[in-house]
């Protein structure tokens, strides 16, 4: 028999997801769980694909901004715009590390900044523009383009779930119309799979059946107690399987459990910098919840064979 | 071969329905449209299920809001509750009037106690009460519980677009998580594919699991040019089928429109007295675009050999 996870290193966390899928979707197993029940969430930066230096999405934020930056000089005065224009990551760095210590007061600067940065724009043309830059970017410095940065572990893992009847969806704090027109393509997932961050939109009817129009204003931020909101907004469910890597998957792997049924919560630990990145930051809580709750804890270094 | 549309009279509308989906799943077609891409929504009240003497919703709010004024006499002055507890449906009849010819002054006041009636109830309570409503309650006038109030005809036009690979969804003005527990039994629609107006929600984490509760605050009512945003939000496509009744779903059915796809537009027109009810209070302009748009206009009377 072919191995369905044969991106993974024989140990313990590719025997917890192999007793799980056998567990639950077995005919006969006394822990079978429904296959319309079967629904599997993920995080995406740093879960499904590489987040560092930065997350993929910021560097097409930052380009759009450096770009306002560069046609208007009165908006290099402005943060978010100062930072694009000068290209100082550290300040941008900074504000992450703040979210996740808890202090917004930057985060909202910058969540304005990018709201109004790609405001009075229609989804199609943004989703083109999304669509052009992820299969069109290199990342900085791994070798390959953005969306050869999923790692391939996680993607057999989504094929392995999907082919076991589960159905996946992606819970992101990045945009969901920024990963919809890649989601299929690199994940297997569709376009209605995708749970993400949103802007408000609205509808003006026209001749030729109208347009849907990015506004000026966030509808919601999909992380931390959020996460689970969304989730239950879009499939109506609790799902049972749940994977994240940071502070804002806590949430999410919390949900992700039921009192009849089994669950499998994976917390990705980036802990190679050799093929990929070593870092904790952000992610300090979610791991000291792994410890005291169980969550498998998948190690890049140890767990995985290949990570791209 | 069995007719796929057994419930519907020979005729035109038939035909445009039959014709629309040999046109687009037929393989050797030249307008095939590919799978993905075939999205059908439908409104739920006065589309799908019966909405007179009034919505099904509404007789379970009125419940809870004179279970609330029998409970609080202060209650008793205020409306919505004031007409709860009268049973002044006159005063209700007259807010939905308002709503259809464009004054919300009232709609809002309803909208705020209703939101009120239902707060800080869990997601999972509140499907537990609307689930034993819709299976425990009888149609004010009809003969048969409200679950039998769906309209047998489209019933059968969902399960006929879902065999032909069609994914349906509810786009409803009415409360996603009140159609929820009954969508699969009745639509054949399953919970994800259930679009409606919500309230906001909030996630409280506990040892179990946490908690999602519905909050004393609207998130957004899925009527007019809502529905093409939350189809849109929800899907991430432009559907190619829609089936509306009222002015609330103009946008919807005018959304449904691509250079490049043929769609089916249908209009449902309540015309039957005898088996149903006779109105086109609310429709009026629908009824209009449906003449100078082409939309396709389903006649109870002439085109359904049964309702129920």
């Amino acid at each position: 028999m072919t191995d369905p996870l044969s991106t993974w290193h024989e140990g313990a966390t590719k025997d917890a997801i192999l007793d799980y899928v056998a567990r639950t979707c077995a005919e006969d197993s006394a822990e079978a769980v429904p296959q319309v029940e079967r629904v599997a969430v993920f995080d995406n930066d740093g879960t499904l694909w590489c987040e560092k230096p930065m997350p993929i999405q910021l560097d097409f934020i930052l380009r759009r901004l450096a770009e306002m930056a560069e046609a208007d000089s009165t908006l290099r005065d402005q943060q978010p715009w100062k930072a694009a224009h000068e290209r100082d990551y550290a300040w941008l760095a900074q504000v992450m590390e703040e979210h996740y210590a808890g202090d917004d007061t930057n985060v909202q600067t910058v969540g304005a900044g990018i709201v109004a940065a790609f405001a009075n724009i229609t989804v199609d043309q943004f989703e083109a523009d999304a669509g052009a830059f992820l299969h069109g970017t290199r990342h900085p410095t791994l070798d390959g383009g953005y969306l050869e940065c999923a790692y391939a572990p996680m993607v057999e893992l989504l094929a392995y779930l999907r082919a076991n009847g589960f159905a996946n969806y992606i819970a992101s704090g990045g945009g969901r119309d920024f990963m919809r027109p890649i989601s299929d393509e690199v994940y297997g997932i569709p376009r209605e799979g995708v749970i993400g961050s949103a802007v408000a939109l609205a509808y003006t009817p026209d001749e030729h059946g109208g347009a849907i129009t990015r506004q000026n204003a966030a509808d919601y931020l999909d992380d931390g107690p959020e996460k689970p909101v969304h989730i239950w907004t879009r499939t109506g469910r609790r799902p049972v399987v749940a994977a994240g890597n940071s502070n804002g998957d806590i949430e999410m792997l919390d949900f992700t459990q039921h009192p009849d049924k089994p669950t499998l919560r994976l917390l990705v630990l980036h802990d190679d910098a050799e093929r990929e990145f070593d870092y904790v930051s952000g992610s300090e809580r979610a791991l000291e919840r792994a410890a005291s709750s169980g969550w498998t804890v998948v190690s890049m270094r140890r767990d995985w064979a290949k990570v791209f």
